[in-house]
């Protein structure tokens, strides 16, 4: 039986493809925010038992006083710098090509990619995202932290989901085709 | 009774933002090329009859063999080293606020802005945009030319309405949203 667990970025951008601004500034998000609306993150995380994430996006997740901000979930955070495992959260400074091939391995949920810039363009470097579902808000924000860097392979993408939201989100889902 | 003359950029990028590879090779398009199918061109050029490029681009366009590509339309070509006018053809290298000005006093259709990217850039630091509709190629080239550069005002969107289509290109219709 193939294993089906899949590699998938969950993420917002502006129009000009900006994450934050330079200072980590993420309040440009508050534009789409809409009660009971949660643009499909609950049920995403549903699918997912682990999420792969960079120090400083943890850190900034941290910062944002969630306790166990991902539940009961595995947390692989990637860092130059490895600590003792907390709990349920790994720090990981090997190879990203080896840590997704040995959760691929072993049967499971899928597995949420949840940023930051540095850690997407390794993922977009090694071509290791099987899904991407992009939030674009309808801004431009002219300047700021790009979710998608430069210098990683061509990467065809199938179509499979378009939503558009009254706060004029559109998300965007995409499966990596590979020939 | 107010002038309704609007700038409006029409563009395809993909999915990382570029609108081509360095050396300016577009053929990462043809991926959704389908006859009959023109993603609104022809009706949105019935509503324009000016066209703003940039140089390089409309070197780009004239190498592709089409004789007269945009009809009867004022087309103004950004340059750099201004040449005489040929017919409809108007080589400026003033102000680009003065001549969106100077067009917007005029009364006619809406203005196209057909990039590249340098021009799109002069209209974004200008805050020039008045709609923009862009359609997003289901592929990650990871490299290039990027529609959106980097040191432009920020600017508000409003989603006028999101299409997709077959072949899994989206496009996104936006209107600048000034207070």
């Amino acid at each position: 039986m193939p294993n089906e667990r899949k590699i998938i970025l969950y993420i917002a951008m502006s129009l000009d493809g900006f994450i934050a601004k330079h200072d980590d500034d993420i309040s440009f998000l508050a534009q789409v925010e809409q009660e009971g609306e949660d643009y499909g993150y609950s049920a995403f995380t549903q699918t997912v038992d682990t999420v792969i994430l960079g120090r400083k996006t943890y850190d900034k997740v941290l910062s944002m006083g969630l306790k166990e901000p991902y539940g009961d979930r595995q947390v692989f955070v990637l860092t130059r710098n490895p600590h003792h495992k907390i709990d349920k959260i790994t720090f990981y400074s090997g190879s990203l090509s080896d840590l997704v091939s040995s959760l691929k391995s072993e049967t499971g949920k899928h597995i949420f990619c949840d940023g930051g810039a540095e850690t997407v363009h390794q993922f977009l470097q090694n071509d290791l995202f099987d899904e991407l579902i992009i939030s674009i808000i309808p801004i431009l924000l002219g300047d700021g932290i790009r979710l998608f860097g430069q210098c990683f392979p061509e990467q065809k993408l199938r179509l499979v989901e378009s939503k558009s939201f009254e706060k004029g989100l559109v998300q965007l889902h995409y499966i990596r085709i590979r020939d």
